[in-house]
């Protein structure tokens, strides 16, 4: 960490127009973060922008304000005298950096960070980036609207899998439970998150049918292929009905992307998958971690099998 | 409420031998709440024990001293002078009553709770007895073992599906941050209680398969035939994925279990199933209730179908 909290503060408050951005693939923590700091940072009479460079996931719909989200347009430019970059690196956030030559304010919790940003917030020990958001915007007096508040609270709660992973720290409950006294359902926030289309039902529904054992049964894995991935649209909910298997260590997503784009998700009961996704080129947390192969589904399979065999 | 924490905690403290109980079908409020009572009331020298009159559910086998829970056997008697009546009724305990005529304290957290104990502590706002119990061990000045901890926290976290249900407060989750701090370990909770074994696991990918949609995608059924009633072990965990499709409002599960007896189990996002199944000869909650038909599958399938038919 090499900013304090009041440090960050004090540098959005110097800003006037600010870009907020989160990385490629955005997930609940991504958007609830971004969303949440640009809603405050109205308050106090800033121009807020978020961009995010791909598409924005269906089951996130329901947060306020995400339709003013935008994605870089070929050769855009954005006049920004901030950026402020959350739960990533800037290497993540696609497009991004095409907008705008302003400087970069990096607030992030994931261990992985490089400590690219000279201006980083860095804690690895809050759940979400959304839980340093919430002390963020306690710092700065933002008032806690409950439309911020269902942000941080989304943030915290999918990034924690709802409270289950050791990630969750009495703190990331305490934070939870002040955001619930401003306003927030949480049933309404589950309920949202955890909804499917039909047509994501009739794709996990397929996608179990490829689950294959591996290791003795230590590792799971699901192979979303061309044709699958147009009726599969997130391995959320898919990887998590794998992982629980008794005995399974490791549970494996590979989704086909392009014709050599082949993403990998990773998720263990104990086992440090972030080191291996960095062996793969990728990164994440120590139980959900992830990377994109370059090459086709099969042989992207292939590679992750060998390096998994060095562990069991 | 009839009695106040404190006077609950007198009562306690006055007796000497406690029989501990709950309902049957034990669930994880029901269990984390006698075994944290009984454990907390054997620090201060008394002698506990629970009976359960039921068999007790596989995922809950983590916690601990399960082991130590008795059922009642056939004219069996136990010296008690006040039974802790904890989640429930009398009338739900099966064959509890038999065991002694001692005195009842009953705790409750259920608003249907029919108050026919006069020593009755009952808090409808509290979304589990285990968040009953916290409050009480703590007027008691009980130790918060690492055990009793766990035992609380997976009461509260099974009973409010994870803090996702509407039941949760901020007391909750500040309760779930104080239980955190005895080294209760999340993680753990969530995955002995979400663990599947491979039998399970492949159970459910079958039954998915059967997956139908009725009534414009207002209703999705599952049927499981004598075949697959083999080695699909639970119905918890299959309906839920089903639930949760957009515009579904109720899902259903119909289950083989002899020749002419069908379980049949409901749950609806908001609509009231527990007067679905009460016309059909069974009960539960409202938005998960079942019943059983005493004819087969298809016959059972024809009289829901019906059923459900008079409401969309």
């Amino acid at each position: 960490m090499k900013l304090t909290l009041k440090e960050v503060a004090n540098k959005l408050n110097s800003a006037e127009k600010i870009l907020v951005t989160a990385h490629v693939s955005p997930d609940g923590d991504a958007l609830g973060s971004t969303l949440a700091m640009c809603l405050a940072l109205r308050q106090f009479g800033k121009t807020a922008q978020i961009f995010i460079d791909d598409k924005l996931p269906p089951y996130l719909n329901f947060l306020p304000h995400l339709d003013e989200i935008k994605r870089p347009q070929e050769g855009e430019k954005f006049d920004a005298d901030l950026i402020l970059l959350l739960d990533t690196v800037i290497d993540r956030t696609g497009n991004i950096r095409s907008l705008t030559d302003a400087p970069i304010l990096n607030v992030d919790h994931h261990v992985t960070n490089t400590g690219t940003e000279n201006d980083l917030y860095l804690e690895p020990n809050a759940a979400a980036t959304c839980e340093i958001v919430f002390d963020l915007l306690k710092e700065m007096g933002a008032t806690f609207t409950k439309e911020i508040a269902t942000c941080i609270y989304t943030g915290i709660a999918t990034d924690t899998g709802f409270f289950k992973y050791q990630s969750t720290t009495p703190k990331t409950l305490r934070t939870a439970a002040e955001l619930l006294e401003c306003d927030v359902e949480p049933n309404y926030i589950s309920e949202q998150v955890e909804r499917r289309t039909l047509n994501d039902f009739i794709g996990i529904k397929h996608a179990l049918q490829t689950t294959e054992m591996f290791f003795g049964g230590k590792v799971a894995g699901i192979v979303v292929d061309e044709q699958l991935s147009k009726i599969v649209d997130t391995t959320e909910g898919i990887i998590d009905l794998i992982r629980v298997i008794e005995d399974v260590e490791i549970a494996f997503v590979l989704t086909y992307k392009e014709e050599n784009a082949t993403k990998l998700s990773l998720r263990s009961k104990n086992v440090n998958v972030a080191e291996i996704a960095k062996k793969l080129g990728g990164g994440g947390h120590i139980r959900a971690a992830g990377c994109t192969f370059h090459t086709n589904l099969d042989e992207a399979k292939e590679t992750l099998l060998k390096t998994l065999g060095e562990y069991f």
